[in-house]
């Protein structure tokens, strides 16, 4: 059930003994988020906890100084950031996927899984969401809060550099700094600093770029070998894709990563005019128009890498 | 002369038939000035013509739309975002070094080169001191003003990422989009897009990456041979300058580039406790803490990376 300002307000209130759930792979956005409402329960002198049901990259250590969990029995249930209770991770999901009474989320695909919903689809972060439910119920935000609000919304927003950052998220990027988050910091932890396998890995697969259809296609590869032989890992490899449409004068920036057991996944970054998601579609993926992805067997990804530069091809002509 | 607010509004209120200069290899902030302060004086029924040393790269274009260069003889030269009178290149400087009537400004080393002078050293862009100055006029700000302020304002923060981001300049952001700078395609040309030529020389550079001190010291080198083989261009070389302290882990990342007629230029770019000013100070070079320079005779390159290396050893130690 979607519930407007008031009803979460209402239950925020009344919440005792309150568990929050982030999503898996977790991020700033559903990390900070979660951080900022514990401590804002915390502070109510509730009892209040916050778990993830994956391990927590160390990067984020700084949002939960001081944050020691408390032992209780929950009693309420809340999820943030979190649009779908698979999301949860297999763990979370069987102990509470059904049990949520209250889900605080800003993705338009949310499937309502969750008793009661406060869903705001045009923010750009959930931690503005959350912000706006704050500052509605007068909650008096300390510096490690504000900490936490500003790194759910600066990563959400590819530090207010991508298409969902409102002139509001600017605003209240601006009332954050002033109340004590220490944004140049939050900024050089969330975006200036990566893992030494990271470079290895981009190094290797710019090696062996590709280019099609007189520059406007680039092709990156990246093999189970060269994870192995990086020590990288999959979820590095996402910042690879992004880079892949950078290059000046690409319309289509694929990246062809292999599974762990074996085939590859095709990761499609598009410009205008070129749509990512009908270019998968053709190939039984799908997506949004400037990013998408679709699978390809193993032994075939030369095949299918064929078929939809050709496909491509057809589109530019 | 320093000025104040008010005499800066009488003066650009006075000026008739006005040059605007920006400074050589033009960036953002100092050429989104220039245009914005142009395109303020033609609305006010004046000729204004804005012009740079250098050829102005092209994706910068976007900018200047509309803005064909009118046929007067300059009456008032006004300088923006320009520190010395060195930094308009030889050409300009030949003709305008000691004619610049006003100069408007942001960087705390401005020498004072112009008649008169507004500074704002706090500022983290010289947009930001100019929108301050045209919300004091009463300034009509179109969105191809607020396009060019922005531009500048985004560019000079590393896209509000950096420590000079302030408050202000995020609620400046807010009030820019609002009035209808399109925040999203601004950040795509400025930040996400660069030449294929910078993704090769990236590759080959990563490639040859070296690690000392159990990782804490990164070096890249890049030759002039390295130049040639990827066409990419030296100040290409900044960003991956930038990019050698975003290892997680290094304190110090050195970047040696070859110089066109030989020898390299060291780049330094440390964190705590690290001070790049003073390990390049013992080859006579110099800078700030967190980046600086010095350089290295033709062959001597690697006996001065070893002998820094020790340096820091010794730091660390």
């Amino acid at each position: 059930m979607s519930i407007d300002i008031k009803r979460v307000i209402e239950l925020l209130n009344n919440a005792e003994d309150v568990l929050i759930l982030t999503h898996k792979n977790p991020d700033g956005d559903t990390l900070g988020c979660g951080v900022a409402l514990c401590r804002v329960l915390r502070a109510q002198g509730k009892r209040a906890n916050v778990i993830n049901g994956d391990v927590i990259p160390k990067r984020y250590d700084y949002l939960f100084e001081g944050l020691e969990p408390q032992d209780f029995e929950p009693k309420y249930i809340i999820a943030v950031d979190v649009a779908d209770n698979k999301l949860l991770g297999d763990k979370l999901k069987a102990i509470y996927g059904d049990k949520v009474d209250l889900c605080i989320d800003h993705h338009g695909t949310n499937v309502e899984y969750a008793k009661e919903l406060f869903l705001n689809s045009s923010d750009g972060a959930a931690a503005l969401t959350l912000f706006r439910i704050f500052k509605e119920m007068g909650v008096n935000i300390t510096p490690d809060i504000a900490t936490a609000l500003y790194t759910g919304l600066s990563t959400d927003t590819g530090c207010f550099r991508y298409s969902n950052a409102s002139s509001e998220s600017y605003r209240v990027g601006a009332e954050l700094i002033d109340l004590g988050a220490d944004n140049a910091n939050i900024n050089v932890l969330m975006f200036e600093t990566k893992p030494m396998e990271y470079f290895k890995l981009l190094s290797e697969t710019l090696n062996g770029m590709r280019t099609f259809c007189d520059g406007k296609v680039v092709v990156l590869k990246v093999t189970n070998e060269m994870f192995a032989r990086t020590g990288a890992t999959p979820d590095q490899c996402d910042a690879i894709a992004a880079m892949s449409r950078q290059v000046e004068g690409v319309l289509c920036g694929v990246t062809m990563k292999e599974k762990p057991n074996g085939g590859f996944k095709f990761s499609l970054r598009t410009h205008e005019p070129l749509d990512a998601s009908k270019l998968c579609g053709a190939f039984g993926g799908g997506g949004h128009k400037r990013a998408a992805g679709c699978d390809a067997p193993a032994l075939e990804e030369e095949k299918i890498l064929s078929q939809l530069i050709s496909n491509i091809e057809k589109e530019l002509s």
